[in-house]
């Protein structure tokens, strides 16, 4: 099935009291959009269409950077939802198969929900989705016969039975392409707000002889960010999911409530994950490792039998093999770990590859950066880096060779050599004693001075 | 308006389990009796008295630590809360304007609420604070007609009907100074406890033919701390209040249920605060800057532009001017960062000022402490403070100069220099491997003896 | 009283969806099992016997590595609980006293609750645990006159009538040792599934003459653990406990829902814990220790006074006497700080000794393995490590002495000495300026290349 979906993204979004596009905000480490569009995604659809509005540049960009196949039409001036998806008719007005009307601002909808509105297509020619609200409010409400849906009826121009019904409209609409923008060519503005509604078309459809029907999702999908406090809703509630569908992958969270996915988050069975653990976006991590307490995880991938901190930062680009470990105070950012390497303390290693069962000693640091570019640490095999090493790079250290701690390495090492860069130790007898006396001679002098 | 306002302060606390004066225990990183006197503050009083006993010396020097301004007094023996208030006398009695009784141990109280109260007065001889309570339990019921209050009943002297009263007294009065005083002075300690009870200034003042009211408010602003677990529950009443408020003003804040901040935090709009941030006392934050996960503050100022963390820590005087960048295992402390200043890892800056666009190399150390006294690092603009450079102070680093890694800084470095502070490298080809051998050999060696 | 204890763990626990035996799932940092075994330890009884069946050897292992006096024995094939419990009987049918059975999987029973069971077996010879369930579904109910157990009965058996029974049954057992033995041996397996169940020794007994009895315990002490989801419920459930009772016994906790306690941690009245402190097995905090947010603690001791973190790792070993002080970024394993020694930043401080009133400074390494094996790093009283010293092991600080920062200290330092290992500081003006514009040369001529 051939299927088209476009997503509303032009709302300004004044409630978030912000600079930023609302649709821009994250949740999970993503904008709102591309929560949109990571769901249209999973229907592996012909085309996406994004309609832009507020802030058009930079959503457009974020719809471009969620998949170059995303597509982006500006809705200018905006009058209302039927006006914004008709800004898609040059793309989509001839589209084979269906096409289905989603929210920027609405990150909770499954696709089991879109899939459960494509196939109610096969008895309604248009297809709402509607939810039973805890407490309707003014939501529009949702007139039914069975799955048959009589008409989207306003808040304000229901009777009081009318107002009693529950059932409520998501705005989510499925149709065939050709039939919804053909029904949207038909909406009219007479209306106070002068606005073209999307919901018209359930009435134009009906008047064409056409079937609505409703497909039903849970309220928590529907929810709408207009707010702060909705956004953190909204954050709230996709964590909550993500938490037990990882309790369910046989993931072992010891306290879920303390770890916050990312969209895009992959982790396997009986892996381990401590409490206060904070994934970015694109993180891989294998069954079987452990992410202890307190990890900072972005862009990485973590192997089977690796162990990560507490307290360790992994960014974009660490790649860590099986068995590797990552301790405490470290950050790894854009560097290759080979199978066994152990860096256990205080260290920085940035733009490197280091070969297999290296160890790195605490307080290592792979200098990369020189004022002007980066360059690049390569250790070999086996290799032992001694604590507080400064790897100057561009720089490379054989397999096997072993750095004296405190040294400064600038210069390639030879497998199997030792490097040593460090100054021989003197002892001055007695002087400690003697400097810390003349310390607090000067100290009472200048109390007394005072 | 002259206003002075009367914090009773005096209890022990017994049930809190614990040597530390009950008002001395810490919500938002202050203690109890600084809510009190921070709400006092903003009505702009004249005079604020507050009525010590328990641990009298440490709770009259907390009250002098929130401001010089604040008086005590101290109430010894305890016999009651008009006794304690009574003690006041001596300062107040003659005092222009209004008077408001608040307890320290009571930290939620609104500043509108106190206002309601003052305006009030107009209809009102005194004023006192009620609220309906959800399980009204043994709290004296207040006895009203519209909002005229008749009588505060005791629990044990109350009818059923009279118990059936969900009004209750949260036990804060308002009251123009002068008659509060002499209503104070009439109230009698004839009743079981052998105290004197502040209740009974409203059948005083009625007695006379003043008028007593109620003004109202929510049940959770007058939450009493009493135990470890109210403690914890005012702590969490005030997170979800400020957290509420800080979303309200346009503040990112990705999980605000794991963000504690201070009484005093002031955050900008379109600031971000991601998970797990500990804002101790005295920190500003700027509009537009990023605060990452895992990050402590306290005594710091966080410009626009700036972004902080995962894993800082920034102490008392930390100064981040617009786009500092302050990244993971690093400490900041009394020091002043220009802009665009990096201080990327694994860094500790201790007392220092540190020029615009200088970049701090990971590992670098200002040894601030001589074993006696603390000494100031100063390091120029555009500098280039190579990794594991050791800053031994006094000492200062001039503009565009560059310190080569792992040197250790005892003497001033002119502007524009290189500062080198390290042994040249040796190579001593093949050493490891013979090395590692004979320690093997050592150990194997070591496992046959035993 | 003497008592025995058998612990059925046998069961597979398949909806976990893990390799991992059920049993061996943590809740507080200690498998499911230990919870029972440290309840049962708690009673001081005669003999504990494990019974194992899925990952036998595992469980076996961890049972005896909770204690050496922990017996266990095999079911195999696992033919139900009666069953299991009977695998017992070649050591305990004839043993005196008492006998309860409890299963591995239920790690929240409380002593409180055993002891009341050891009680009313004075009026019944077979007691059995109840408890009220909120939603009773498919348990087994507990059909009962007074504390008179009359019948188990099982949910699919029940008349609508018992089904209306909320009293259920929780499967723990107490009664003598050689009653339950000589019940066990009577049960039948006529039933669908074929299985041997525990819960018929009721009519047994009382077909017998003897009286059964009913002890009932909260809901939440009987949570079993099936699922991921119910081993975080249980989680959950430990740790509001531990976090209740902490404040009960005068423990502050500044955000108690952030604190994670294992099921071993001890911590003294007026202790301050801050938020996301995560204690793993074995801490114990003295009264007036303070640690602060993001404090990752295992198997360590913390003195009165001492202060911690934040942002500290203490790991098995680590000995903190009074008045030390271990700063943030810090870690410390298997060494002993004397009274007021203070690790302020950045430091890995591992297998080492130090003395009173020594200050180490920020950067420092005990280089404690040569790459084959650990040595130790033993410090006197009152020296001073300098910065981003490098203590290579086995060495010795004597006391009063002085290490520059920067230095590798490779050989013993007497008492009062100073100890240097670092080149002198070398100036070469106007190189870095030169420097950095022949780098930013050659990146344009590079970029002009491509």
């Amino acid at each position: 099935m051939q299927v088209s979906v476009i997503v509303l993204a032009a709302g300004q979004g004044t409630r978030m009291n912000s600079d930023l596009p609302k649709v821009l905000h994250q949740v999970a480490a993503a904008p709102l959009l591309h929560h949109a569009l990571a769901t249209a995604h999973r229907l592996d659809p012909s085309r996406i269409v994004v309609v832009t509005g507020h802030g058009a540049e930079a959503v457009a960009a974020s719809a471009t950077a969620f998949s170059e196949a995303v597509e982006t039409v500006v809705q200018d001036p905006q009058l209302g939802t039927a006006h914004a998806v008709a800004q898609a008719a040059p793309l989509l007005a001839d589209a084979p198969g269906e096409a289905i009307v989603l929210y920027a601002d609405t990150p909770l909808i499954r696709e089991e929900t879109l899939r459960a509105m494509l196939d109610a297509r096969a008895r309604h020619a248009v297809v709402i989705l509607g939810f039973h609200a805890r407490d309707p409010g003014r939501y529009g409400r949702l007139l039914t016969r069975g799955d048959e849906l009589l008409a989207i009826r306003e808040f304000k121009d229901a009777t009081p039975q009318e107002r009693a019904v529950t059932l409520c409209n998501s705005g989510v609409v499925c149709a065939e392409a050709r039939t919804l923008f053909s029904l949207i060519a038909e909406v009219k503005n007479d209306n106070a707000a002068g606005e073209y509604y999307l919901t018209d078309i359930v009435e134009l459809a009906r008047s064409r002889g056409l079937s609505a029907g409703v497909v039903l999702c849970d309220e928590a999908e529907t929810l709408g960010v207009n707010t702060r406090q909705q956004l953190a809703e909204a954050e709230a509630a996709f964590q909550a999911r993500a938490r037990a569908e990882a309790l369910e992958n046989g993931v072992t969270l010891t306290a879920p409530e303390t770890v916050f996915f990312a969209l895009d988050t992959h982790i396997g069975r009986d892996a381990i994950i401590g409490p206060n653990v904070l994934f970015g976006p694109g993180v891989t991590v294998e069954s079987g490792a452990e992410i202890k307490g307190f990890c900072h995880l972005e862009g990485c991938h973590i192997s089977r039998g690796a162990t990560v901190g507490p307290f360790a930062r992994l960014r974009p680009g660490a790649e860590l093999a099986e068995d590797v470990h990552v301790g405490n105070f470290v950050e790894i950012k854009n560097a290759i770990l080979d199978e066994g390497v152990k860096v256990g303390h205080l260290t920085y290693i940035g733009d490197a590859d280091i070969g297999e069962h290296t160890n790195i000693g605490a307080g290592t640091v792979t200098c990369n950066y020189d004022g002007v570019r980066k360059h690049r640490t390569v250790i070999g095999k086996r290799a032992f880096i001694g604590s507080d090493t400064m790897l100057v790079a561009p720089v490379t250290v054989g397999d096997g060779a072993l750095t004296a701690s405190g040294s400064v390495i600038t210069e390639d090492v030879p497998a199997e050599a030792v490097a040593i860069g460090r100054a021989r130790q003197v002892i001055k007898p007695g002087l400690a004693t003697r400097m810390f006396e003349k310390l607090k001679s000067i100290k009472a002098t200048k109390a007394k001075g005072h």
